[in-house]
């Protein structure tokens, strides 16, 4: 089960000559696939030059000749190309369709996508304080692998048949009375398990939106929520977040002018900033949406994160208009994949058609056996109060280091694991993201955040992944202006 | 782990009147599901009325007045209505978007969504002769328990991490290593793991298709293209399914007329008729595709079926404009859902984008870890070969029962578990299923798999799942004509 590769290698290739060569076309793959990854990661630029023959053979451990055959098979297939004499440099591709280059034009190197790859790629040796996750060694281990053995003696239709169309009902009962302890009456036939958060968000705005439609965020907002309405090929209007929430008359002028369908938001712990909508901002926002006929979509994934329950727009509406999201990727797992939609009975029947219709159903029994063997046990529970304390902790701590560095937390968040700090003196965020990332930390610029790019001088940073000197040692060194 | 809700309920609520209460609050919920559930799986059609308040009770096992409160709450979310005097009858609820108002009207009542909700979401008692799917006991069960076991052993970024964007190499590697065994030669990064299938299609179908476009499908083809493809907003074509594949003088006036962006086909062991392209129909189909610039999805998710590799297009063409979807649904575990897509590197690269904006990123590392444990320890070839000589078995047995029955299989396919049947004197495939279905059996007719709605004569059985003799049973009294 390990990512042991010569292993891997060694038990299906037996060492004859027809092996050695497989074992060298195997060789000239990782090498490929190392060049196609720094492209995807963009730590590699279209038109940049690629690392020097006899260097990557070193970097790799692998022959200069290898090196040459990848290559030289890289570029029959266009990823790059050579020029006579000066080595060779990264193509860019002819792309039938990106998702980068439809809806409003950001900055190209910083665009959505930019963390989140330069975090779901990157290799063991990068610090990521601004990723969106905790570390594994912060989540619960004992009960995840009770719940993996307890599957393994079950077996059966568990592990090999499809599920209900609405997911596995023991969790979707478990949701609805989660959620009743909120104020939030709701029947677990409303309720419908979706394979991830995104993918919750994403059906949803299959049944609401249309191309050339308007959907109305918070900005800055989590920027894949702006990745995700792009793929929607709609526009997005942003109105500014406060420290309790969106700005009710920026709001409000908003709905007026561009007539959004829909409103997507974190109410509470929202990402990037921490900061909570207030119960007065609740009620006007709710009013507002209800008088203009939107739907509000709120995602509520980091919500188990506050030690009290948060204002929420969905329990306020009642799901007349609101719609709640979560899923419990930054709480239990992202490995094993389970979010949830609630909202009203007859949308959540049309999202169950969806729901076949483009992905055969909702996440499969062994996902939601695990995610409900945790939630159902008491290991959640005392796994949730521990985290609290802990990020409560680490979240001072990270604070005032930052704080010596001359960066600011915006405000102190209720619960969760992100800061959103400006930096000093007209800094520039991408600059330093560029730079620290030469260095293997990856940084969440603000703009990335950012529907208006105005957010040039903040950072967003991940609490949880800033336990080693290394990230302020780097921050400080990029933070210096050129030449300084 | 098990669904074993009495134990579920008696944890969480202790036996004092409050504990009553919400006992009887779980009970009302429960009977408010099943009516819900059959509303969903077209058991209970709008207008229909529901079972009488003490005959209801009496399946439940509920007091009536549990099954009065039940539907009261129904009737005030809206979902049933009562009429003074007569009773409660199932509510036509308003929809905002319906994947099922969209597109080409279809048979209402025996639509796409017909057979997968209701195999989906069949309990215990249901036969599902009508399933794409083999029985649970048929699956791995002892590999499957091997590699949880050995997932809880391993812990660690395992367990909770996202994984790559492209999904773990590991399984990227071994399978591009397969694809080269049957002469297409890929490196691993052309290679992204999806989260399903019907997700890898979904994925493409986002890439390349504007809304008003055209997509040709076979005519039948697979129910979910069409659902999905209504999904999309884009117009369906169909083309005439021989024994050895598409028409291919119809194909090419279909080409012409249509202009479709997408021809969507299951190349080999072609669901529903299990009928395989022939590699004179291949070479002349890719030609015409090559001719009309179209892209091609060739679905290979039955390919494993087959006892040796069969015709196909994305061999054929070495990935230029067909690209190669699968899963592992049919053939190891459908609750561990693992899809991928194997394509041109320029094209991969851009679904990645897509798929991190829709899904952040595709299957976790536990789906992946379990599908390559089963994949690389040779289990899955064994499972393979011991599933190929059973089918071709109960494939042999079941067609002579059907024949008894005066149902004649269209083709005696090379694998796989589907037999596509036509019914005796223009019989009516639709009546039967409504009728077998009042008795506890789906049976999938043919106009589900039909765009131009002409299989009204065909039924498509899937083999593994007709052990029971009451199939037949139901099958031959549904048969009879009425009055008969």
């Amino acid at each position: 089960m390990q990512y042991n590769f010569a292993k891997l290698y060694c038990t299906h290739l037996p060492y004859t000559s027809a092996g050695k060569r497989m074992e060298q076309d195997t060789r000239t793959a990782t090498v490929m696939e190392a060049v196609k990854r720094k492209i995807a990661s963009r730590l590699l630029q279209p038109g940049e030059k690629l690392p020097s023959i006899r260097g990557f053979a070193a970097t790799m451990r692998v022959s200069p000749s290898t090196v040459v055959t990848a290559y030289d098979r890289l570029a029959a297939e266009g990823i790059i190309y050579a020029r006579r004499g000066s080595g060779f440099y990264v193509a860019d591709a002819a792309r039938p369709f990106s998702v980068a280059d439809v809806g409003p034009q950001l900055d190209r190197e910083i665009d959505p996508f930019w963390v989140s790859r330069q975090s779901l790629d990157a290799g063991p040796d990068v610090l990521k304080p601004g990723c969106g996750w905790l570390p594994a060694d912060w989540m619960p281990s004992e009960a995840m692998q009770r719940g993996l053995r307890a599957l393994a003696r079950t077996g059966g239709g568990h592990l090999f048949d499809y599920g209900e169309t609405r997911g596995a009902l023991n969790l979707r009962h478990l949701l609805a009375r989660q959620f009743s302890e909120e104020g939030l009456e709701v029947n677990p036939g409303q309720v419908l398990l979706t394979p991830s958060g995104t993918q919750a968000i994403d059906l949803i705005c299959r049944f609401f939106l249309r191309p050339g439609d308007t959907v109305l965020v918070d900005d800055p907002c989590y920027f894949n929520f702006q990745a995700l309405l792009k793929a929607h090929r709609v526009e997005v209007a942003g109105v500014s977040f406060t420290r309790s929430g969106p700005d009710t008359e920026l709001f409000e002028e908003a709905l007026t002018r561009h007539k959004p369908k829909l409103y997507i938001t974190n109410s509470g712990l929202h990402n990037p900033t921490g900061a909570t909508i207030s119960p007065q901002v609740a009620h006007k926002v709710l009013n507002l949406v209800t008088a203009h006929g939107l739907v509000v979509i709120e995602d509520d994934i980091f919500g188990s994160f506050a030690p009290e329950p948060l204002p929420s727009l969905a329990v306020l509406d009642g799901l007349e208009c609101v719609i709640r999201i979560g899923s419990f990727s930054k709480t239990l797992s992202a490995s094993v994949r389970c979010g949830y939609i609630t909202a009203r009975t007859d949308w959540i029947e049309a999202l169950v058609d969806l729901q076949v219709a483009t992905n055969f159903g909702g996440p499969g029994p062994v996902a939601s056996d695990l995610v409900y063997g945790v939630l159902s046990d008491g290991s959640y529970r005392k796994h949730m109060e521990a985290l609290r304390v802990r990020l409560a902790k680490k979240r001072r701590e990270v604070a005032d280091r930052l704080e010596r560095l001359g960066i600011t937390p915006w405000l102190s968040p209720r619960g969760g694991f992100y800061l959103w700090c400006s930096l000093p003196d007209g800094r520039d965020a991408a600059t330093i993201a560029r730079s620290a990332l030469r260095r293997n930390v990856v940084l969440a610029p603000g703009n990335v955040f950012s529907v208006s790019q105005t957010m040039t001088g903040f950072l967003r940073f991940n609490v949880s992944q800033m336990g080693a000197r290394q990230v302020y040692d780097v921050l400080e060194s990029a933070m210096k202006p050129a030449g300084g």
